[in-house]
């Protein structure tokens, strides 16, 4: 799909963090954004054509989807992560009317965000039983309705005042500071360029019944001085003991030694899948020794080639 | 709690693959034995003293609770891993009567069976929507409710055969042949005495923002010839990029390159737990190189010994 | 100097094991070839054009030599290894005429030699008493002049048929087997191309008060799944703990993994110097792993471009 | 021998860097010492009670003998190292009277003195001729004898002075500030205590045609945070490729991850050999890593412990 307007998709519903993390990418303001169902769904759209880029929490999202864009992103080599975008975490609980804590039987929100105010809610809701919801702005409209069989939810602030509910409890996570990543996705297409704080993300399936080939993969980072900023395993559904792991590292791929690593990686497992190399969000520098550096590698290549052609 | 007869608690309701893995422990027949609602209830019954023992899946599991018993098993040192047990994995689409497949429009089960059955759904359910349950168990019994919302379940055999409903087909699942892993979960005590085909479970936090220790852990286990089986990561919840590493490896505790591995990751990270050494449920034998068994350890000791005891 | 028939030197006196080696170079019968006092006039012969090539020992000589050629060769980069060659090594002991062998007092040969053969002599000539010399063909030569001052000389068997003197006992040395490897060196020029069972010649300097950098220049070739044959350690002169590695490994420049281990040396140590590929005199084949081939290599490199292509 | 006067012998002659090392020992001052012929001597009378202790080069010496000590003492286990010695090494050109330097024809001294004055002789002495000598004082004193037959030699001062030979120049080394490192050796006893500052000596064979293996010894020892200081091949003398490598590094078998290294590379090569523990000359104090300090060593083997005794 090719039109004069990209069309964007997110993790639904709408007032959701991941809404957020769309929001602050540059060209979205007034652009064609659609809140869907599923991560799966937002990528699909995007493979399909249907849409050109999704936004999808891939770490520590309290609206879940993590595992879900891990592995599906992970499925085929038809996505590619253009950027990754940082949003703050803050919870309130909110219900349809002012109410004192102690009259509140039943919570809803998602798994992921229960599991971030838990232990608010044990020292100032211990009466409180939980219900799981699809998300958090899912459970907070879910009190507007007629027949809500649940007393309150936890939610991010924004959909609070989007629907106007009460805000009995603000800021009751469990650790403040909580950031979630999400990553806006295209099909694959030409590579960001350069800016000198970039990562790197692939996938790297293990070989069955061999865990201790990771060391092997890792081997390939460190011996070219590439750190590592992510490592993550995933079973890849298989069967026990079969997983790939999903990495992020500093480093462009249009750089020297992320080259030399990434066809290293490349011959020992074919099965790698590049994901992206996009600028880090928080725009941190990194020190590459200078021995592994693009101006040493095209020295170590000129070297050889004056060899071979004496 | 140390009375005649030990307490079993298991991840329930009953009937489902949990339970068949409880009933393959000896000394459970005829044992009080009784299901729970939750990895983390089982885990805290065990704690508590409650339960003397809980079963949980802790690999691949279709009944979900394998990231909670990753996580709530490594939560303290108040836990040990007493046994592991293997149980093969097949599912059957259930209904309260005969119909045909495609008259099905929303069917029911848990998310992790879902994932293991969405092939087979798509190419022979494909008008079916999916609507997720707590259980398989709990799906397949709730067809027998007045006020059922769903056509159909997808369960595990046992739970067919409890309740009387229909098979409309079995052997569904996209991949034969899985297998889900259990742990039996005691409070800790001995260590079960080695048998020559044993596995020890280990809990490595990662130092933050340095995913690269991850290199400095494995080498331990490799310097010493010791082969991993399971390698996985889990978030801490303390923020991005704060991970801990689950891991399995061959060997147990009395072995002397395990011991010297473990002191070494220790020395490292003195915030490593050790879960359990305990024997293998497919008891295979696993080669250990000459010069990392124990009598090679024992020799090194006493040359040494013998240089400063000159 | 290029002339039409090429100029060999080689370490000599006539008669010994080195001019052994000369012989065995394809084109250097009826060639112009000629004796030279020391390894580092037969090497500096070359450097300055007055010879083509020069053969001189290089592992296990027992003329000397080994030290000085590993020393001379590596100073600086205007030699290049272009073959490999081996001469097994027997020792004889001679006499002007006849004797017993507990008449002989006194016993010249070369210091290496002697080393090869001093059980020898201390089982059958306890009273002898050893005279150093300068080769083992002078040792026996000078068994022929009038004022010789010893009685009897160890030296190789061609000496012996050379020289008319008497054998009082053949095949002497305290290791039957031995062998010792000469090259054949030229000023740098074309890389002899590669056979398929090809061996590198490189120096490494290795960083000043750093010896634990040995491992990291070893990691390059392990890694890559590179085998060494030989490594050594040489003193460069300049003090204490100041030490450059002479190591042959399995490979031809032209190979893509070994062009990538050098081109890595020479990012971590710029000073290492390549002294040469040329075919292992044994013929040996060795066994790359698949991931370390040329084909895995150039594979490698096509997924990353099309990557940085796309 | 346990006499009242412990014996030294040294290698000679007297007047000597060598001498000069034993006058640094304590004690040696109004002691039994006596010069010996070679190394091997001096090592041999130890090993035979003759002598008590023995100082020998073991490091960039002038007088050779260096790769005779390395060999020597590295041949079986009757030897240890007590002590090191640094010697700063500066050279002179002495001749019985006075004359021009022009008038130099032949100049004897020892090989290895020669190597380190041979820049400073090609720009003054173009002409003279080398004569190898067994040692630099005997090539000075040879200048004494009626039937000289050569015309200068360069030794150390203090020969000079003990002698009366005109000094034609001083501190004509090509390198300043050279040092030679000596060790003092006794049969094995009791290891010096640990000072904090000290080194451990050990010589590991390379197992045969497997160069690649000097990877593993050395991942022992970085393994456990050790520095190297000193790392050499030597043949072994048993064929082609057959080495053994003399180690020094930092740290005393009396610590604890010294103690875990020697036992490590004890099962991987039992081969090895002890050659001693003793204060490093130069007293520098080296960094341990915390987690590889006896502290830490201690509290993991406490932590496996307690496990083990559950």
């Amino acid at each position: 799909m090719t039109n004069a307007q990209p069309r964007y998709v997110y993790l639904g519903p709408e007032g959701t963090f991941t809404e957020a993390a769309l929001r602050r990418v540059p060209g979205t303001e007034g652009a064609d954004c659609e809140p869907v169902g599923s991560v799966i769904t937002a990528l699909a759209q995007v493979r399909s054509g249907d849409a050109d880029f999704a936004v999808v929490p891939i770490e520590n999202s309290v609206e879940g989807g993590v595992t879900a864009t891990l592995d599906d992103i992970a499925s085929d080599d038809n996505l590619q992560i253009m950027r990754e975008i940082l949003v703050p975490i803050s919870f309130v609980l909110v219900a349809p009317s002012p109410r004192e804590l102690d009259q509140i039987r039943t919570l809803a929100t998602h798994t992921h965000a229960w599991a971030q105010v838990r232990n608010w809610a044990a020292a100032h809701l211990p009466q409180a039983e939980f219900i799981p919801a699809n998300s958090t702005a899912g459970a907070a409209r879910g009190l507007l309705e007629p027949a809500t069989q649940y007393d309150a939810a936890v939610c991010a602030p924004l959909v609070a005042s989007q629907t106007g509910l009460t805000v009995l409890a603000s800021a009751i996570e469990d650790t403040p500071g909580a950031v979630t990543r999400f990553v806006l996705v295209s099909r694959p297409g030409p590579v960001p360029a350069p800016t000198g704080s970039d990562k790197t993300t692939v996938v790297v399936p293990l070989p069955d019944d061999h865990p201790g080939a990771l060391m092997d993969i890792l081997d390939q980072f460190s011996t070219r001085g590439i750190n590592l900023s992510r490592i993550e395993s995933r079973p890849t559904g298989t069967g026990l003991g079969s997983y790939f792991f999903s990495i992020d590292f500093e480093g462009h791929v249009a750089e020297e030694r992320v080259k030399a690593a990434l066809a290293a990686l490349y011959r020992m497992i074919p099965g790698i899948r590049f994901l992206g190399s996009y600028p880090r969000a928080d725009q941190l520098k990194y020190t590459v020794p200078a021995h592994t550096r693009d101006a040493a590698y095209r020295a170590g290549q000129e070297w050889v080639n004056a060899i071979i052609n004496r």
